[in-house]
């Protein structure tokens, strides 16, 4: 290593570039959904030096990214470079679909070498059906679905599940190091990584109701709710999920809603219907349906799924 | 404060002992039940440098601590020395009232001022029941059930819940430190330390079909068990559950049995016993009892409880 | 078959006795329980022409009875005849256990050659237990519990599953006819009649949930509650717990308590309890359980079980 | 009445045709799918006197039916004539999207006046949609899907749920007789008669299974299945589904198979959708799902779904 006289942070900068790939700072990035997720992870993008184009349908929610330098596109097409790089963040299948395939969609514009990021909650149907036609047009579709809230996005602190073609996933690598801490490899089959996602939050949804029902036993035998949540949380369950959920539900703190129920019940019949269709019978998962359908059902489809928690309250007597 | 020429590290040894109660080494301690869990147990108490008398129905399995210094008794009320404290670690509700109550149990012997260190796994009404018939004959049950597996107990690093006489709580701490690397105190009535455990136990066997759904998903979509299984467990469920108990489900690794599925059976059971009586329906907790009484009537009784996942896997064509 | 100058209806009246046994009319019959089953069953017995002393803890129940010409007694004891015949219709095994067991129980009065018939719905254990109890006593234990609400308990419509001694149960039969109107017999040992009996209780609470959550499927599609019921119990299901359960349940007719949803409780756990003892697991009785459960926890323990179907509806967010 | 000097059998023939609508026996039926349950209600419109012409994908089934006098066509609309009468008896949603839009299909020449009777079990969705297509083409679409397995097909006694025009619904009436015995109408909407029949296949299911549990732990108890199984289905549930099912599955009497695992998954899964869409949480139905997917996933998908009981056996360690 040569001595160096500029300061610390500089090279610390530099080194970081290094490890990625530096070339791809010369990318044109399009991407297309600008919720509470598309929005940090857009801006990260921009902060780390790429040119980006933004589309969302309501596009007022662009400004804070027109502000910062993003150009804004009116069309999906439009945020597609020929033969760049196409990130998309909307909320289910149909809306993937429509921004892909649609009249305005960035197949047909994204062209040989430009590849689709497709970092949505989908189905691995959906993924397996786009990946065959962006491989007809010549273009690379990619999954890379990934963990973590509002919050963690916008802290660059996501975890990306990626599956797809591997020349694809190291020309994009940098890109996703801007927006996440950790990417884990699922091969080349893009939907093995959408059923990655998908089983990831089974597993969340299936610790709030477990936590749900022990804290509802535990007030109900007069003890502390947060008193118990801390004695597993610091100890045999001293994970980001028992902390962040744990806490929150122990206090029925419900009001930051991070993740809606009607988006976990989709999420979680996305799952059975993969294990409908790989013959894997999931009995929790129908259990966490029917949980889900039955706080939709009492008008809590848009409040988080922390509040599943509520449910069992109400089933316990409690308010 | 007083200006001390000593070095730090012996005023810091000093300070942990105070905390404590150094008077209590003077303390003669006895211990019942020397299974998998209670042998460690008993062995790290004399360590510590306690007096330690041993009971077990099969007296054989005393040798290591007798060995070790432990002296043994032909008969449980033996270990108790009047006024000191007596430790039980025994299999179940039964095994504890005949150790306690039974013709050669420890009631009557331990009397005045002496304690009753209840660490097994038993339900909150016979922890009520015992906690009044000490009183009456002025010594105190403390319930302090333990969260570890064997490996845990033998390297002092059980989490120990508590509750019962605060007093007794103080005088014991020391010995408590001797087996585990924290103690959560839950109040003045023991039964409520008894809900808290079997609560954990819950959670865990909840945790251990979670993630048994999740990787026959996995599995039978051509996706690496321990891949998916380390993408959570480094990340969002970075947990000593999720990494001890999912690494070796994902590499259906089953043959050293740490808690046998019958009692898993037992324990979720007190889990329902509790949740009828307190009116707070668990149905996560109905589907383990179904999952493990599935498990037993196939001959699996005496193996691990993680082998919810071969239940999970014969359900979906797998062996 | 000879002609007869003598009027129809007293040549079928003779047939009836002479296919019973006429030497069991001078039995005395003492009856014990005398809630809504148990007072139409008495008041048959009575109207058979048995002589009949009754007991009831509640005494100002037996009123009916007693002015119809039935003798009170005082304790349960003295409801028994030595060598003659005990009918039981209490509401649980502890009940059971008081009036045959206690101080001033049946047990000794009842001596050689007595026959003690159970007819409540207890547990298979506590049959085998009192079984084994009478045999030492030279007395017989009967297990002969009863399908049947009240109003089928007056009609003399009730049906009977029966195990037990097969002389005994011989002797006894005209006294069953005289309170059902038929008798099943399932062998020698007594606890097979109990788990016949909660197996029906688990076929009903069955047929009532799932009335229940298609009928709630069918409102919330604007089809008709009664309609839709009458299609299915005038054809596939054309049976007496889909019609008369049924036509209530999609009026919603609530208000006539006929068996509480906290009994249903008791029974539905004694099926559970059974399923385990015989490794035979249940997960429609799990689930059973916790819906009842929930009615409980709601406040409904002591409305009809029919209002399984207001939980159904809570949960879809009707009410 | 008038005395008649012809046979008997032939008057009560004559007053059959009369109790319908004789004028309906000038209508030309087309009839679509000649599967187990097709061909004998095909026979049946045959025998009633009508014309009628049939399409099978696989032709050879048709030839009873050619034998008998039938037409058989080389497309699915070769069946229609204009104004006239179609039955569809199909497979599922797919297959009838096909036999009535595809290229081939019967919409575009049934026309004006023309009634298609939908008797397949499908969605509620896809009656909604032909229901709109056909009225732009100034056809009807009616909803009539059956209950009933085969033999009640062949026997005339299919039990028909209803929905569509009115109008229609009457014209149609002489020929739903000719197959049925009896017509339960649900109003004008078609898609509640598909409502009305996957619930009525869920309502089975469910005592499937109920029947299943209770026999196993029976059996477990040393019970004799059939035995109690004639308790019940002779008193409390003494309706054909307990009888016809109840009976074969105590005798474990599997081998014709009526209805196939995987269809009546097919029907469970359309339950499920439809109580997500009406938000009806039906947590049986989602139990069902889970139970019929496992004997799919274990080999048994073309077996009856009885044998839900052969899964509740192996739970129990039972083959």
């Amino acid at each position: 290593m040569l001595v160096s006289s500029r300061p610390h942070y500089v090279i610390a900068l530099e080194a970081k570039f290094e490890k990625g790939n530096i070339s791809s700072m010369s990318e044109n990035v399009g991407f297309i959904g600008l919720g509470s997720m598309g929005s940090p992870m857009a801006l990260n993008v921009l902060k780390a030096g790429y040119k980006l184009t933004v589309y969302n349908r309501n596009a007022s929610k662009a400004e804070p990214l027109t502000n910062a330098g993003a150009k804004l596109a009116q069309r999906p097409a439009d945020v597609a470079t020929p033969g760049n790089i196409v990130i998309t963040m909307v909320a289910n299948d149909e809306a993937l679909e429509s921004v892909t395939l649609g009249p305005d969609g960035i197949l047909e514009r994204l062209g040989p070498n430009g590849i689709h990021i497709s970092m949505s909650t989908v189905s691995p149907e959906i993924s397996s059906r786009l990946a065959e036609l962006h491989a007809l047009h010549k273009s690379t579709y990619i999954a890379a679905p990934v963990f973590g809230r509002p919050e963690a996005a916008a802290a660059q602190k996501l975890w990306i599940a990626i599956a797809g073609d591997k020349e694809a996933k190291a020309r994009i690598r940098p890109l996703l190091d801007a927006m996440g801490q950790g990417v884990y490899d699922f091969g080349e089959e893009p939907a093995k990584a959408n059923i990655v996602k998908v089983s990831g939050n089974f597993m969340i949804a299936s610790a709030i109701e477990t936590m749900s029902e022990m804290l509802n036993l535990a007030e109900k035998n007069g003890i502390d709710r947060e008193q118990i949540m801390k004695l597993f949380n610091t100890t045999l369950f001293a994970a980001p999920i028992y902390q962040n959920y744990g806490n929150n539900i122990a206090a029925r703190n419900f009001d930051t809603v991070g993740f809606q129920m009607q988006l976990a019940l989709k999420d979680i019949d996305l799952v059975l219907a993969a294990s409908k269709k790989a013959q894997s019978p999931m009995p929790f998962a129908s259990h966490l349906h029917d949980r889900l359908l039955t706080g939709i059902a009492r008008g809590r489809g848009d409040r988080d799924w922390m509040e599943m928690a509520t449910g069992v309250a109400e089933d316990s007597g409690l308010k």
